[in-house]
């Protein structure tokens, strides 16, 4: 399959569901069925089949292939107004991928498979990574009731029985994800590629500072205390604690200053931190070292995430497929994240974004580099057929 | 005049406007008419006559002096559910001292007089010390159509043609106002009384903190403009900046972070600045230092003031008649201060708030203070007598 082959997949893919102000394809529209079409089809060249699982997932499997599946993939779906690569690439670089090997109809090529995850953004119900997530058990019937900005449920929007296809993740014996780098690490780091190692622990942290609400005027510096003041320490101890270590970020995102009046010390400020690192110990350092700087705050936990390390065989798998890539950690969650955490041996292989931009129009990757992306994972998936074997599951 | 004077006629007015959750006396309200009449009543027990000037303002003057007053007073209305001394404690502190001198007999002491200003809280109409500001000319008409929570207007609450009275602080030679200590500089001094040197310089600015808002887990920190980080750098460069400079204050009162997500880097943060020190030199000095200290931000002018400084004659002899009151300056506006800036010799005497506590019926000073007070209101206005001849002004 010739890299041209790439460029108009990828490209007959992002003509669905474009306008000016950038992609958007919803879960479960008809945007979104559409470029699913656009793939069955490309498939359907290389003798795939498809079918959308009860959850509403795309498999493009061999029609001899039912289980033992190592596979690739991502998702079509996209943010309103996000870009043309999140989920796309992955899926187009998988099939391209599987494609070419089974035109070289390499040993076990049946077993290739591509898939594409129903809802993986997850902004219309707030499900995100809902495909992986109702085939691993996380989801459940509760979430059926959400309902969109239009009051539309998703019991409604979506098949009518999703959890049917729940243990559907047992099909496969390996998967790989390959996604456009969100964030920026590879393009200072001068190479195309980078391998996951684990998606981040996270977490969601609620705080408040109390001080004493009090006349800006008339009340000296020595006799105030000041919740603003407070907090400031905490956005820089964030800051300067998340620098300290390789990998971690920390923001603060939200802060709200109470009373707010322009002559009025602050006597109260609530806020959100959010912390991750590559895994949680490096996380816990992180929140440490923050509770450590501000004695006088209570952080309380409003959601905590240990995150996922990616199996070390598909990583030493992709390195070779892909010698210059470097490690990196993911911040963000992903269906392969998800597949792992239930025990399926995953990987992800993130291609340079320039600008780091990520959920906007300006999104983008070179298209050499994702061409590199396609080639190291033809490699790895490859490489994943022997060292994954059907029944290893 | 006995101390037990001061003591029934403070309460004879605290008895007044007086509700369960503090003091509420209006301006131009039954209960500020109803104070009046009670500070009317003990003034004509020495002797002196009543009269309200155009713009509302009470004087309590002798029968035969109409120009060249050494006067002393504040005023009697309060904000809502406001504490009992501020204001009224400058108005009986000033009939109490002026009765004892009249009563002695001193030379020039028909002089001596009492002015209760009008509306010097300025919350129902937002016309902050309205009644000297009337008389010196800093309002004009276009206050008049200014409308209360109710929709009442002030040209409509207040006498028909206030600005008649333009010009009145002319009859002044001099003036002192005795009020309740704001903030808490007496106290840890171990004094009851302190001297205003000045009304502090202020400025008050807004500001703006530029970043660029971007995915909390995905942007590492390297690649990061953080507006939020950028504002906690200006908290506590302001906070540093106030406290090396004696007498300085800043406060950061509101600050708004955009656009707020618990997993998005603020893109940008607005807020606002306010700069008080006892001199425009100074506030200026703290302004720069906190300039310095963020390169990024622009401070924008909402309003300045250059304060005053108050009368080094007047100064001299509140430290003559109270040999301990040490010096400090007066962070927000006042009567003295609008007659000062005017051109009348004029000081303020402050009460030692042993709390701090300020509009709030928590604000108190101990009988004995506010007797201190007394005495000394009563020789430094003996002093004045000498120093401010009748003809000089």
């Amino acid at each position: 399959m010739p890299d041209s082959d790439f460029r108009e997949l990828f490209d007959a893919v992002a003509a669905v569901g474009r306008s000016r102000s950038g992609w958007t394809r919803p879960p479960w529209s008809a945007p979104l069925r559409e470029a699913e079409e656009v793939v069955v089809a490309a498939a359907a060249r290389s003798g795939l089949v498809s079918s959308h699982d009860a959850a509403g997932n795309l498999w493009l499997t061999d029609p001899a292939a039912e289980a033992g599946l190592v596979a690739a993939g991502s998702h079509l779906d996209t943010v309103p107004d996000g870009g043309a690569f999140d989920g796309a690439l992955g899926v187009v670089s998988a099939l391209v991928a599987v494609a070419r090997l089974r035109a070289a109809d390499v040993a076990g090529s049946e077993r290739l498979a591509v898939v594409s995850f129903a809802d993986e953004e997850g902004w219309r119900f707030g499900t995100p990574i809902f495909g992986s997530r109702v085939l691993t058990g996380i989801y459940g019937p509760e979430v059926l009731d959400r309902v969109d900005a239009d009051g539309v449920r998703l019991g409604d929007a979506a098949p009518p029985d999703p959890f049917a296809a729940r243990g559907g993740y047992r099909r496969l014996s390996a998967f790989i994800e390959v996604h456009v780098e969100q964030g920026r690490a590879l393009a200072p780091a001068g190479v195309a590629l980078g391998v996951a190692t684990s998606l981040a622990a996270r977490s969601r942290f609620a705080f408040v500072c109390e001080g004493a609400a009090n006349h800006a005027g008339t009340t000296p510096m020595t006799e105030r205390r000041d919740a603003l003041v407070v907090a400031a320490h905490l956005v820089l101890a964030a800051d300067a604690a998340a620098r300290a270590e390789p990998g971690a970020v920390a923001t603060v995102g939200r802060l709200e200053v109470e009373p707010g009046g322009s002559n009025v010390i602050p006597g109260r400020v609530t806020g959100t931190l959010d912390v991750r690192a590559p895994d949680p110990t490096l996380r816990n350092a992180v929140v440490a070292a923050i509770e450590a700087a501000c004695p006088g705050v209570t952080l309380t936990d409003l959601a905590t995430d240990p995150g996922v390390a990616f199996d070390p065989q598909i990583c030493a798998a992709l390195h070779e497929a892909a010698p210059d890539a470097i490690d990196l950690a993911s911040y963000a969650g992903h269906d392969a994240g998800v597949l792992a955490a239930a025990g399926v041996p995953a990987g992800m292989l993130f291609v340079r974004s320039p600008d780091g931009v990520s959920h906007d129009p300006g999104e983008h990757a070179d298209e050499a580099d994702c061409l590199a992306g396609v080639a190291a994972l033809e490699r790895a998936l490859h490489a994943c057929l022997a060292a994954f074997p059907p029944n290893a599951g």
